[in-house]
């Protein structure tokens, strides 16, 4: 099946599944799920019919940027310039009727995003609807029904095709640059903002990263006692200078044309100490069990279990504090992306699904250890994308 | 007035005026508003009563950098860990609940933000409540209303007190640095990519930025071409390798513990052509115009009028595609954010506004110049918060 088929199939038995006419989405990252673009301001509209039938609203400065990446049928509109000081919503409000008539939608059943979700920062600000774009449907289209239908986008958003498959690869291969860097400076003296600083711009300025049209990269160096706090839902630079006997913690999230990455490696200061071989001994051996583990008809609770034994058994039990994974690429996290790679997970395997699996240690006081892959479940069994 | 008294006088004021017994907001730049404190994740709440009474709730992992620049009276709840998977909006229903029984706020009317809205980038990946923050406030609050007080925060956002001036001052002094840096690397040959990335670096890196707790840069390089794009509402940098003679726009948005500036400066490549230095002349009048309009009571649309001017003497009318400015300070750019400096606006300065200030030209096939300044609006006229 063609890699165009092959998404709107699916697309197409998730909005039969839902039992409604179609999604209508303004969040950037089911834009992309949609339509292949993923809009730079967050003022777009994908449409997409139970039919097959696609449009996509993009104001005319990201035209040019929509057309590379994406062949769904667009209606553009003039943004916010010196003619008018309206709103992207009120400027939406006329493609967006367009879009619905076009598409025999004036008495349909619409499925929408209305509940919470993670969205990736897709520019240093973006648009948010909140409620309005809800009230402004209700007003153009006063004969239809809507319908949550957050849960299909995410399922939908948790396998991909072959081709978002093979992006997402190419994005963990344009990151491994930098983590090479990484290991090559860190150094006694330094402090996390110049490690961090080197790796990032390793990363921009790499011809793997420049092969994409956009390709971002939001690096962290996290060192000795600030590493043990990178359990949090968040990674943070300090400016702490890296000592002698550190561990050093390096986590990237990195971007292709809105696919992300979630990666993360630590290394030390100087030759490892014994302590520090033998929790990586621990993380490694947890991992190759986390990913033995890994096939399709698996329950993701199960691999959590793989990977927590191991560490169990080497008495790093009380020290893993987080899950082993969740879901990866429509977002760099998402913890509530399926597959949650967790102890109380619903979740099953399925080929195609994508996910992190970060066996770790943390120790306050002292420093933490992750080891974070990219991984795809396929017919036979886990591949890791981060081959370094 | 103190700085803390200063905001609370501000915000009470707005919420008599709104006619609402209490603000309620879940996004950041609306948390750091109303309580000091920028968060991370999104997953957060402040509530901010008429009496003056504030509860920020946030999730235990960024207690940490809460008490650092908030003294808000705080409940930290879990966020998702190993014994559940609930989502933060689930998790937050408890404190809401406490916090709004602890104001006195059972039968209220609370005000929101329910229309749409610019928020700044805070991480690599944020959450959005969407719809839902209401219906768990409906659920919580069965004998209390609700109310869209979206204008009002907007208004509170647009002036600054004294202690935000001098963030987004020291923010700016920052920015110097990395614009030093672009002057001095420019060179042919090199690709924007790589420009771009050392004029991130050199911010990163500095102490004037690492005064901060969280300070981020997002730096962009726009050569040839290339810069005469930058008129669209976002920046790109690309791969083209710079040529001598080229015009070469260096665009930053930097951030302070979640106070934002919006920066550029235009260099060339090799020494500057006639037509070059014509270009420059014009803007550099422009801008002098703009600044010399600029006083408490004028109206906005009559400083873009003083910049127009001159830029239309200049031949360039054509070529200045955009506002004059827009407000600054809560976000990078928020075309909505009062005072917008436009042909249309109906807003009027008041002293403690910041607004970045933008004379441009741009020439299609040819390139772009702008020159970006942070403003603020001073008792006795404009204060140039980017002195370089």
């Amino acid at each position: 099946m063609t890699e165009a088929k092959e998404r709107r199939s699916r697309i197409i038995a998730a909005l039969v599944d839902a039992d409604v006419d179609a999604f209508l989405c303004s969040s950037s990252t089911e834009i992309l799920l949609l339509t292949g673009y993923w809009p730079i301001m967050s003022s777009s509209i994908a449409i997409y019919t139970a039919e097959g039938n696609v449009r996509l609203i993009v104001p005319e400065d990201e035209v040019e940027l929509a057309e590379k990446t994406s062949s769904a049928k667009r209606i553009s509109y003039k943004p916010a310039g010196l003619a008018t000081l309206q709103s992207p919503l009120e400027l939406l409000r006329a493609p967006i009727r367009q879009a619905l008539q076009e598409l025999g939608l004036e008495k349909a059943t619409i499925g929408l995003q209305l509940g919470e979700g993670v969205q990736p920062s897709s520019y240093a600000v973006s648009y948010q609807f909140r409620s309005s774009l809800l009230d402004l449907l209700k007003q153009l289209l006063p004969d239809s029904s809507f319908k949550a239908c957050d849960d299909s986008l995410e399922s939908l958003k948790a396998v991909k095709t072959a081709g978002e498959l093979e992006i997402l690869e190419n994005a963990c291969v344009a990151a491994a640059g930098a983590f090479a860097r990484a290991e090559a400076v860190i150094a006694a003296g330094l402090r996390e903002t110049d490690v961090a600083a080197a790796v990032q711009a390793a990363f921009e300025t790499s011809p793997e990263a420049r092969q994409f049209e956009r390709s971002y990269g939001y690096f962290f160096c996290m060192s000795g006692p600030n590493s043990a706090k990178a359990a949090a839902a968040f990674a943070r630079t300090r400016d702490r200078k890296l000592e002698m006997g550190d561990l050093v913690m390096i986590h990237g999230n990195t971007c292709a044309d809105g696919y992300w990455t979630d990666i993360t490696r630590t290394y030390t200061v100087g030759e490892p100490s014994g302590r520090q071989t033998e929790i990586r001994k621990a993380i490694m051996q947890a991992r190759a069990a986390g990913l033995k583990a890994i096939r399709p008809g698996v329950a993701a609770c199960d691999v959590d279990h793989a990977v927590r034994e191991v560490m169990k058994e080497h008495g790093l039990g009380e020290a893993f504090k987080h899950a082993a994974g969740h879901g990866v690429g429509f977002a760099a996290a998402n913890p509530n992306g399926a597959p949650r790679i967790h102890p109380l997970s619903p979740d099953v395997l399925e080929a195609g699904m994508t996910f992190n699996l970060e066996p770790a240690a943390y120790f306050d006081g002292y420093g933490g250890m992750r080891h974070c892959d990219l991984i795809a479940v396929k017919e036979d069994g886990a591949k890791v994308l981060t081959q370094f």
